[in-house]
């Protein structure tokens, strides 16, 4: 193996325009924009748990760039800067760390972020933790505590796409080729949605990423907000994917617990619909109004007859699954 | 176990005035200071490689977050704000969290930084990653290159006498009582040197964090700013433990190239001297003139006699000493 400091010149640095100074200095240096507030966001990936130790490295970097934008995009800010620290077991030879950076750096490219500086060093398992920086105007930033009853319930895309990958990768489960590669891609290259989250600043009360499961989230907000909720299972967005899913006996469960989809849910007034919407079409991005933001604190769940489902509103827990 | 958020929510929220938003959203929210530049800086500690899974926790948590801050300091930054990435193994356990996370908060709150977020998660070994973010009035930055020829080379404090420490550690290396306390003290609780760097703004050349070895960091100066050194063996600061060791064949090693001293290697204009005494004196550290940047490419470091010694300007990799 290299030694750490050819390794993290060799592939973890990237020019870096509107940076100063990258990896080479005891910190990176970067000029905000003025009159900004700073959106800050840390998540850490650990091999076994989070990820596979066969997965593509390049599909991975991009995830880890990708999971941490979401945060980013649900806050309504705008990425800026991102460090990578990561721990490289002896699994990851040095493809594998080309790979994984050029990944992580496509993602940040995308959404026009500048990778800054980082931590590189080695350990019995392959840990990776990313911070990402963004900047949003005073009083904008998109909370999980603003959603107010009457409010419509949003979320972008089809939620469950990446649960159904994980079933197929877990437990085999028969997917067409397809729908094999669609939820494969949900599952290892998710998109985040930072042109929605900014298209939403001023139209969204309250936001968050899916990425512990739509009803896990939504009750984050829900519980930032002091308020319940009313769904209806019938008018919940499923890919194709999941409709050929039908006959599985638990879809509901894949749908609205399953975990990384790192779509946005979010809430906004009901005359704000027309804004909603046409902030969605400027974002390619389809969003779908699945429910209503209710004064008690009561979450209900409606079946397509109308009845109450008794479902469980819990997504996935690091520790409680461990 | 408890829960993840439950865990986050016990230990690892603090009140963080000038904090607008903290852990409980998809990203904190900080105002920063009008007309500065960012400095940011990521660092990842693994058990078993940058600490004992014994270490007691407290210690530990300071630690972590005075590492960073170090870099911090070698940039001339104030200190702002933390996120904390952590993965605990079944070793770390509740008690183990809680202590961690007030030596850490502690550490912060010596240098009026706000720990504003992070991510928790579970691994078969524990993995800290913490990224520090300052300030600093653009152009005001002590750079790695910097330096000049003629400049004189400063250190602060007493390097060496935390890898007198390790050896204790790890090698039962005989030690009086109170050599031991002082040197288990520099190693497991460092103390960054951020008064001095904000001190040294406007003096210093170039300045970097002794974490790898005097020689070795200051090397990384000498090639970033394309000058040579002339060190004298004999002008090097000794603590009083240090001293007591003149009968250890290699402590010269010890001294030159042992990490995790944390302490401040840095060049300024002999003219200068008077100023980098006051501000020294002002942010009550010992600093000691131990060479001179020279023009030609070269590094010689001289005995006591005024000889060449032969002596690698290495210092600890954690890749090549894996």
């Amino acid at each position: 193996m290299r030694s750490e400091f050819e390794l993290i010149r060799r592939h973890f640095v990237h020019p870096a325009p509107g940076t100063r100074l990258s990896v080479g200095d005891d910190c990176a240096l970067m000029t905000p924009s003025p009159g900004q507030e700073l959106a800050v966001s840390t998540d850490v990936l650990v091999a076994g748990r989070h990820f596979f130790d066969n997965t593509d490295p390049y599909r991975l970097g991009r995830k880890s760039a990708a999971v941490n934008l979401s945060d980013i995009a649900a806050m309504g800010a705008r990425p800026r800067w991102a460090t990578l620290g990561i721990t490289l077991s002896p699994a990851q030879d040095e493809p594998w760390v080309e790979a994984f950076a050029r990944g992580f750096h496509d993602e940040l490219q995308v959404h026009d972020t500048d990778w800054v500086g980082g931590d590189t060093t080695s350990g019995p398992v392959a840990m990776i933790a990313v911070t990402i920086l963004g900047e949003v105007p005073p009083g904008q930033a998109l909370l999980r505590s603003g959603a107010r009853a009457g409010d419509d319930i949003w979320v972008s895309g089809t939620p469950g796409d990446a649960a159904l990958g994980l079933r197929f990768l877990k437990e085999s489960l028969p997917l067409a080729e397809e729908d094999r590669n669609h939820c494969l891609a949900r599952l290892e290259t998710p998109t985040p949605r930072v042109a929605l989250g900014l298209g939403l600043r001023g139209i969204a009360h309250a936001a968050i990423d899916v990425s512990d499961g739509l009803l896990a989230d939504l009750g984050h907000i829900l519980e930032a907000s002091g308020v319940g909720a009313s769904l209806e299972l019938a008018r919940m967005p499923r890919s194709a994917a999941m409709l050929r899913q039908q006959a599985l006996p638990d879809w509901p469960l894949l749908l609205l617990s399953g975990g990384d989809d790192y779509e946005l849910c979010f809430t906004a007034a009901p005359e704000a619909a027309p804004r909603v919407q046409r902030a969605a079409a400027a974002a390619a991005v389809p969003v779908t109004r699945i429910g209503r933001v209710t004064d008690k604190g009561g979450r209900i769940l409606y079946d397509g007859d109308g009845r109450p489902m008794d479902m469980a509103w819990q997504g996935f827990d690091h520790f409680r699954n461990a």
